[in-house]
């Protein structure tokens, strides 16, 4: 009976947190199942997962200075892939077999798991064979495979369910695009080559079918307008219209469509998510009650003492009133009572936050009653909570953005005790509790609290010459500190609290991009790693000081080259964060054809394949289904 | 009761047409109403408007070659404006003051009238007394407003008045935005002034509030992406989460609000337009009803004899079994009269497109049945109408893209002659109505046509040494024959066929945006014609040949800035053609800074809020308007 009790509870706890996990319903499984879900067993995954994807700055080509061994890497890896060996068997052992071999997640995290192993063996004899061959880590590529697959993500494989459902989507309309492509690129060819036109560094104009399809590409992330027009539009205006008619087709109505293609699915996936995620928890609210119900009066009910010992389950630390007050809300035939109906409205009501008296009183009313409650201490309460509080600071700030505005620092150390007494004051009369529940006082604190500790530390040891000193960190939070004046703002409230409330969501797309930028910065770095370095470019510095080959970033190849001369040598893919870099480079697209062209330069045309699968794949669609997250969220706040 | 008749006819046909133009409701006003929406009338409209904004070419800026004596435009423009005010005139006289004068565009028009003429005078007094000093004719932005503001111009002010209402509701999100360029502005001030970086091109970075905050706004455009950040970022990697945090910020989640806001906005208006359209419909198809009924058992009913009365008027070309059938398909009851009810569904029966056996038959048809009812014309018709017939053609096409991709021209005459052949037959057997109802056959019509007669002048002419010949006329008519291939894929088909039925929408967008065009282009002609000429780029060439003055596109100011090195000296003011060139790739984005840098080279910084304003303006709003149309198009198509 009590075995029966926790499965029960188990369930409710299940629906309540949305884990859609299907365990064999004996004692040991469930049993198991709780253990799965200890909250340390899942911190202690996402810190591996962490670390194993940390590798990357330690092992070849490593960030400058962090460089390890590749036997200290190797061991961090295999302790990562022994926790998640552990993770996935205790996950297959409260499962049926059958169940837990259909789920595409565990397979994928099983194979990932195998081929990592494989690799590190294949890696280590290599290396010791010979090392000068460059061997290649192949497997690591595969490293965010584990945030999307373990059941843990749940947001961020939703995010990539709902990417693989719109792919299929927006296939017709990308292959109806590149079919524009090549047909323009063909006519361009015809229209261009025969002229022999140059662009302004000298190379050729059209020349050939694949620079042809390529620039055409390039036009349509809109990255080499107008300087791809000019040579022709110089020779004879009317060669504008070829380029207008390309631009509004392919850009202006095609990626259109393609996001609105995006958007309609995601509108879609969206809906029968939630409508899956509904039937879910009512199928784990039903089979709880089917294990708690009585029969009485012909009727399946929860009795009153049966709901007490649930509670005393779900709810431990709450008092009996509580609990029994729970129960009143959900029987609403005033029976004494819960029959089905009620029962399945438990879990929207376990996400209500009722909290007790007890409870919101805050820790130094708890230990100092009589300080809190004397009569000064309600008259400054009532003072605190008024609005002439708040205007008084809002005032404050202001005069401190004139301050900062005309770089009067002297006064910052006012400002900053000033600040930090409204935090005291807020804090002692809201408790934290209260206090921490709202985004601009969490705010608040971080800002003013950070600025305090490096105030101090700068007074403290009184060092500079680095290339960013406290003395930045304080700048930055000193003008942060006016943003809480457009919280203050009551036309700006609506956009900033929507803002806040899909914060969370915003961060699982960050995840999302993450994935997909590792993945490519791996393979970047195999690719392209050690081209490119920079050494500044004064030529003459150089000439004098080093030594020839570090001249045009390492590579005579980039001589005279667009990469260089934008002084790009920076965007490079030598270590995990450059590349990473280079990544949100790529997604914000400018230019992204001049960083393109550098490493063409430095390797072959074959180089384009890369960059052009990396637009595709993160600015076409992720980065559309990102828009178009943000596009559905702001509609349905408004 | 003619008069009557005439009147519920009028309204009918308003009903049906969608006007919504109120009118007083006597004989003499409803001829005077119909006599105004005689279609010559309106067709002499849209040639004065057109005559009226075509006189830009000829004005001072003139396109080359173009220039007209300032009274021969002046003429022509005195002509548009009496026919413009014979018009307003003629609408003031059906329509009650009271209606008229409420109405802002007619006043708008009115005013519009007005100015340009005060404007035409100044500019003759002007001229006449010291032409030196560059008379401004400073009316001529005004000149779009007819395209708006005519009554006949309705899809277009429908985007118009969406615009408007959008507007109040992104102001919100665009002050915030603006607000924190601001901020961020200030901050990139503080931490990068004091390092004394400079960009590749020896200008200081980020050394004044008012270049900082210009900078941070074309990132948002991404258009100095990443240019802009790379000194920071060589000088230390960490400046990069500043740039990252404003990105992200601005870009992606600001204007994804502004783009939100706009779509939700554009759906609304949308849906209130067309409650209000059919409310509309069914006001003027009561009030025709109402002065049409009859009092019959209790009851108000349209008689059959009324109905034939009214059809006469209505339909005069069709036969009296035609109009039988249609009051038999609104008479629900059976009854033989027409009730309210019935009544209010005809202006949507008058859309259907019912044609009777006389319409069907094709002109060959009608003169000679023997022919083409014979038994080996009826074989071919057969023949044409399978599919085997499509599949022929088809693969011609595959193997003429074939002959173009391997650069065999000889055989372009055999193909031009097939593809005739085709047209002809498809003409033979289904006859030019049914023919040119559908895109795909129109498409051919005009690509095979003007490929024949251009190959027919090819032929005759034989000259050639020109920029562009009718041999590149031909070339670009031969690879577009292709894009039939993919009206045959199916897969496509759906995307075609929504992106055919949304073509009207498009072109009223692309008048909306024509208007904005217009508008910046003169006053940028205004501002910066003269500044910026092309003399192509071979200083060399030019020292020998030209004068000095003709060195860095005519204004030593540009040496060595960007916008001369990019080679973009044909991106300026100095016509009216070029200027909308110019807008065009202003639209676009991309680079704009540095066309908006070579323009404050030549004149000052102050010349940024006009490329500010266009931005904000034509990109911003404008734009992100028609993305919602065609987000909403594709969304209700799909
Ligand atoms: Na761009």
């Amino acid at each position: 009976d009590e075995e029966s009790l926790l499965l029960a509870s188990t369930l409710v706890l299940d629906a309540k947190r949305g884990r859609n996990l299907e365990y064999i319903l004996g004692n040991k499984y469930v049993k198991s199942y709780i253990f799965y879900n200890e909250p340390f067993l899942r911190w202690i995954l996402y810190v591996f997962i962490a670390l194993d994807l940390t590798l990357a700055i330690f092992e070849e080509p490593a960030v400058p200075n962090a460089s390890i061994p590749y036997w200290g890497t190797m061991v961090m890896e295999f302790a990562c892939m022994c926790y998640f060996s552990f993770r996935i068997l205790h996950a297959m052992f409260f499962q049926y077999s059958r169940v837990f071999f259909k789920d595409a997640k565990n397979i994928i995290v099983m194979v990932s798991i195998v081929l990592t192993l494989i690799d590190m063996i294949c890696y280590i004899i290599w290396q010791n064979m010979s090392p000068d061959t460059h061997p290649v880590r192949w497997s690591r590529p595969l490293r965010p495979l584990f945030i999307v697959n373990f059941p843990d993500g749940k947001q961020i494989r939703r995010a990539f369910r709902n990417i693989r459902r719109t792919v299929p989507d927006i296939m017709n309309v990308l292959f109806l695009f590149l079919m524009s492509v090549l047909l323009f690129g063909l006519l361009a060819l015809k229209l261009f080559a025969k002229r022999g036109l140059k662009y302004p560094t000298g190379i050729p104009y059209f020349s050939n079918y694949f620079d042809s399809i390529w620039d055409l590409y390039v036009l349509v992330t809109t990255a080499n307008n107008p300087d791809v027009m000019m040579p022709a539009y110089d020779y004879s205006k009317w060669f504008f219209i070829f380029f207008l008619i390309y631009l509004i087709l392919c850009l202006y109505i095609f990626m259109s469509i393609v996001l609105a293609t995006i958007y309609n699915n995601y509108k879609k996936n969206l809906k029968n998510e939630i409508r899956a995620a509904v039937f879910t928890k009512r199928k784990q609210l039903a089979k709880a009650f089917d294990i708690l119900k009585v029969s009485r009066h012909d009727e399946h009910v929860i009795t009153h003492s049966r709901w007490k010992q649930l509670m005393g389950l779900l709810l431990p630390n709450k008092s009996a009133a509580h609990t029994d007050l729970l129960m009143k809300i959900l029987d609403t035939g005033n029976k004494n009572v819960l029959d089905k109906k009620d029962f399945l409205h438990l879990s929207d009501l376990l996400h209500l936050p009722l909290s007790e008296v007890k409870d919101r009183q805050t820790l130094f009313e708890k230990y100092f009653p009589d300080v809190y409650n004397h009569r000064y201490s309600e008259l400054f309460k009532r003072f605190v909570r008024h609005k002439a509080f708040r205007y008084l600071f809002d005032f404050l700030i202001v005069i401190n953005a004139v301050f900062i505005a005309i770089d009067l620092d002297v006064a910052d150390w006012f400002f900053l005790s000033i600040f930090t007494v409204e935090i005291l004051c807020k804090l002692y009369v809201f408790g934290a509790k209260e206090f921490f529940l709202r985004f601009w006082n969490i705010f608040d604190f971080l800002v003013i609290g950070s600025a305090l500790m490096a105030s101090i530390i700068e007074k403290a040891t009184e060092k500079a010459n680095e290339e960013i000193s406290t003395l930045d960190v304080l700048l930055v939070l000193r003008v942060m500190r006016l943003v809480k004046i457009f919280g203050s703002i009551k036309r700006f409230k609506v956009i900033l609290q929507t803002l806040v409330n899909i914060g969370p969501s915003i961060v699982t797309y960050g995840g999302v991009i993450f994935v997909f930028y590792y993945f490519f910065a791996i393979i970047g770095m195999e690719l392209f790693s050690g081209y490119i370095h920079y050494y500044g470019y004064d030529e003459q510095y150089i000439g004098s000081h080093g030594t020839n080959k570090m001249l045009f970033c390492g590579n005579v190849k980039l001589n005279n080259s667009l990469f260089y001369k934008a002084h790009y040598c920076n965007n490079n893919f030598n270590d995990i964060v450059q590349s990473m870099v280079v990544m949100f480079e790529l997604s914000v697209v400018n230019q992204w054809h001049v960083i393109t062209s550098g490493f063409v330069l430095v390797t072959s045309k074959v180089a384009r394949l890369y960059f052009f699968a990396f637009h595709l794949c993160c600015v076409v669609v992720v980065l559309n289904i990102f828009i178009a997250f943000i596009l559905e969220a702001f509609i349905l706040e408004y």
